[in-house]
């Protein structure tokens, strides 16, 4: 069951950050059938439901163009999650993992990233299955899927370095 | 050729952001063979060179565990990058498309994001292979990637909702 609030067995915290390095802005609002934790997806699904994901201003023109791609990645900040937690037990059984080695909501910075379908774009509005997370969601950024895109910019020297 | 500071012909820029809705914690530090954002690479190649990430405390901890996963999905802060603008120019010849229609580095929320091949992990540093920063990038979160990762936490009821 997802975390409420509670700490479980052998979960470790440490300081819920306080002092930021920096900030972000919500640039929208992302709309989805879930309004518990209790009930979201633990992870999306491409054939999930229809989702929103709403633009404010003053961001509403960096949309143009996006219907070329038919994947997008969603970027959101994941506002109910506690920060705290190095260690987790996600099945509460008193096995614990690395917060990093869990794509659980709890995490530093609860930023949440989905690989969605876009659906349709009406203005400022769009329609996009695959995303796991609460009605009210903030949103934090969207691009295009990576495997979709071809840069537009000028090569550079780093783009023909192959490893050591 | 990366954008240094400079609006190109036909760019829109919007109001930086200044007050925020939340802030992030920088948890660590990447490392890369690139001083200058005319060298980077535009988008990270997994048989690109080896890069470090290192972990900062209070954050080590929670690295236990994430050796079992061969891909990882890192996200980090494009501390150079410019925040303003809605419309861009990659080529510089006059087309401009929506930031959000774009990977580049210039968004409001100047967030990276790669999958990267975890090579090896020496207590907190990671080495891998993939990614596309400036060296001295800071550290949002890492996780495994989606492809890779099975939820540990019982289902719930979004889980099984498919889309109308």
């Amino acid at each position: 069951m997802v975390r409420l609030n509670e700490i479980r067995e052998n979960e470790v915290a440490v300081g819920e950050p306080s002092v930021f390095d920096t900030g972000v802005v919500f640039i929208g609002r992302i709309g989805t059938p879930w309004t518990s934790r209790l009930e979201c997806p633990r992870q999306g699904r491409l054939d999930g439901p229809t989702c929103t994901i709403e633009i404010s201003e003053p961001w509403r023109a960096a949309l143009d163009g996006i219907e070329a791609f038919e994947q997008l990645e969603v970027l959101y900040w994941l506002h109910e999650s506690r920060r705290d937690l190095v260690k987790q037990s996600p099945a509460n059984d008193g096995a614990v993992r690395g917060t990093f080695a869990l794509r659980s909501p709890v995490r530093p910075n609860p930023i949440g990233s989905s690989i969605v379908k876009l659906v349709s774009r009406e203005a400022y509005q769009l329609k996009v299955r695959g995303l796991d997370c609460l009605d009210g969601t903030p949103l934090l950024d969207l691009k295009p899927d990576r495997t979709l895109f071809t840069p537009i910019a000028p090569p550079q020297r780093g783009d023909f370095q192959v490893g050591d």
